[in-house]
């Protein structure tokens, strides 16, 4: 007897019940009443979860759609802008503007390195004509959550604009998009926003409409005005015809955040990343990423010398259903990597790192007596109950 | 006690119930096995109702967003394209064209004609510059099928490529891509299909292919040989997170039109509308089009002379809860459209006149005599059991 596997990645992640019954319902139609108040919701929540008083544009993509349509709005071709790089989904971002023609100043970190703010801004001081700045919020590739409050409180009182790839954060770690000065905020649905993938979002500051005036990269499916309109109608919809399905997913999956508590939600998830790293230090294993700033989301765990990392998450996949993620790019097959992302909890983690356990013990790693981690986490958790008393 | 909203739509159509409960199941991950073999299942499938042996690409997206890749894979800025309009989505793939730069020669038609197809072939051969041809193949604005075999059989032959919207037609209209030669065929999810919302489908052709190696337009989340080459792969997939629940649905519903047979499926619809066009005759309505040429998959019907037709569909969906549409553009107001596509059968078909002709009667028409239509079309259908018994 088999249970589902458990989706301990960085997304997709597990679907709540209430998700999955909300789309067990037949077809409505987009251009009526019925989908408006379910959208209008929707709309009202996604500002909530964005932390912004504008518009959020949805569309029926996947989050790269949205990086290149967050691309393809602003700008027009030859216009400079920086794109700062920690990992997989940074070079996404440096490829996707070179594909439309911009003028990329790349600064690149080392994957496991956080970007470091202050060389950020000098780059940005030394280049007049820079326009934009992308960088990622959650880097997924290598666990590292980057500072971008102090870039965006920066960025707001100059001439530029920041885009943020929030793809794995948005809603699992703190972006106050409004008061940070974030002008372009990018999310996915399939990530802590609980529901299937599909959906795509896009906040959009007033400061960005300005740059989207000017700019002349060509649009139609992603112009950003075409959805900004539909949002402005009495029954809200989209341009072009909407996965109604997904929305009633993340109609639900947002109530349920906002429910719990987009506070409480950060803090689960960076109580979640406490455990995880507590586990990786009693099991001898040492983080990819410095502590101080490992993501609330996923931790990116270095393999010991002389053991097979890729068997060890086979293992925990075939034997255990239990889907955690390798490395990417360079890093395959040197790092593992365990999401505690969207609709996961403490038991769930718990028996990640049971699996984890099992699994090293397997492959022949000796560094660590088993069942320590596991206890040590159930310590932690022990501990945090009887606070809440 | 109201029922659900009965879809007499051009999309999205009703949802088959086998449909609705593949969408009620936990997330699986899309770099796994189970995913791939569901993938690589429906994307056989999928060639079987494009027929084409040519793979078929999946797309995170509206129908619209396949209709512009399906520019910008082939064509430089600058180059020269014929696009036939017989409505608003002719118009739109006019729009899309023209957006990205492409030198658009625009064939026009009046709402309501069908594309001349040997005044097309004419424009063709007096200008040589001329790289592709876009043509819709079934225009729900006007219900307009487009006759494009001889448009094909002729480009074949041709250093020309042919574009086919075949969003509201694949699966309910014949169309032998491979054997007429249309290179690249566009589609979505949610007509034909049965199938919600948000996925798009493209087939691709050898020669279009050799299009696209010159193509100098810019694109990265429609760049289709990302999306070829990750069906080139051993366990297949898509370069970006797919909508996988939508995966799910679009399997099933695939499985129920081959189940049911793809011709058996063509002349299903072909007969629905042979039932709404007698009814129409039966109520002294005249279609917009000739009927020679009306489509298969919905039905246009002129407003009467004096007759308020918005608030006969309004009646039809606020008192009868069935959803026909207006028209669109300069068509609204003058027309109504009666859908006919996918998952709906002779009762509903039935229904939905039993209520036009009520909402009729409401609103002061008075050239028919009640229930008339109803009793032609149910002698039709009972002429055709006993035909078949």
């Amino acid at each position: 007897m088999r249970k589902p596997k458990l989706l301990m990645t960085p997304g997709p992640t597990p679907l709540p019940p209430e998700v999955i019954s909300a789309m067990s319902q037949q077809i409505i139609h987009h251009r009526t009443k019925e989908f408006g108040e379910i959208f209008s919701r929707v709309n009202e929540n996604l500002k909530k979860v964005f932390q912004t008083k504008n518009n959020v544009l949805t569309f029926a993509a996947s989050g790269t759609g949205a990086m290149e349509a967050s691309a393809v709005n602003f700008f027009s071709e030859g216009d400079t802008v920086l794109v700062v790089s920690v990992g997989v989904f940074g070079d996404r971002f440096i490829n996707i503007c070179k594909t439309f023609g911009l003028n990329v100043i790349e600064k690149k970190y080392p994957y496991g390195d956080v970007a470091n703010i202050d060389e950020v801004i000098e780059i940005i001081e030394s280049n007049k004509d820079i326009k934009g700045v992308f960088i990622t919020h959650n880097e997924t590739s290598t666990g590292v959550t980057n500072p971008i409050e102090k870039l965006a409180r920066y960025l707001k009182n100059t001439d530029k604009i920041l885009i943020v790839d929030a793809v794995s954060s948005l809603g699992a770690i703190d972006l106050k998009t409004d008061e940070w000065g974030v002008d372009v905020v990018v999310t996915g649905s399939q990530k802590a926003l609980m529901s299937p993938p599909g959906l795509a979002f896009v906040s959009v500051s007033e400061k960005a409409w300005e740059f989207y005036k000017t700019s002349k990269l060509r649009k139609f499916y992603w112009d950003f005005k075409k959805y900004q309109d539909n949002l402005l109608k009495e029954s809200q919809d989209t341009p072009f015809t909407p996965a109604v399905t997904l929305i009633r997913a993340v109609d639900v999956g947002l109530k349920l955040i906002l429910d719990y508590g987009l506070e409480n939600n950060f803090k689960r998830h960076t109580r979640l990343a406490h455990l995880t790293q507590l586990a990786a230090e009693k099991l001898n294993l040492e983080l990819l990423p410095k502590k101080e700033y490992s993501s609330a989301v996923i931790t990116a765990i270095k393999s010991p010398e002389g053991v097979d990392i890729e068997k060890v998450r086979k293992i925990m996949n075939q034997k255990y259903d239990i889907m955690v993620t390798g490395g990417q790019a360079t890093l395959k097959g040197k790092i593992i990597r365990i999401g505690h992302m969207g609709y996961v909890d403490e038991f769930d983690l718990l028996k990640t790192i049971e699996c984890f356990e099992l699994a090293l013990l397997e492959v022949g790693y000796k560094n660590f007596e088993v069942g320590e981690a596991t206890k040590a986490v159930l310590q932690e958790i022990a501990k945090e109950v009887s606070e809440n008393k």
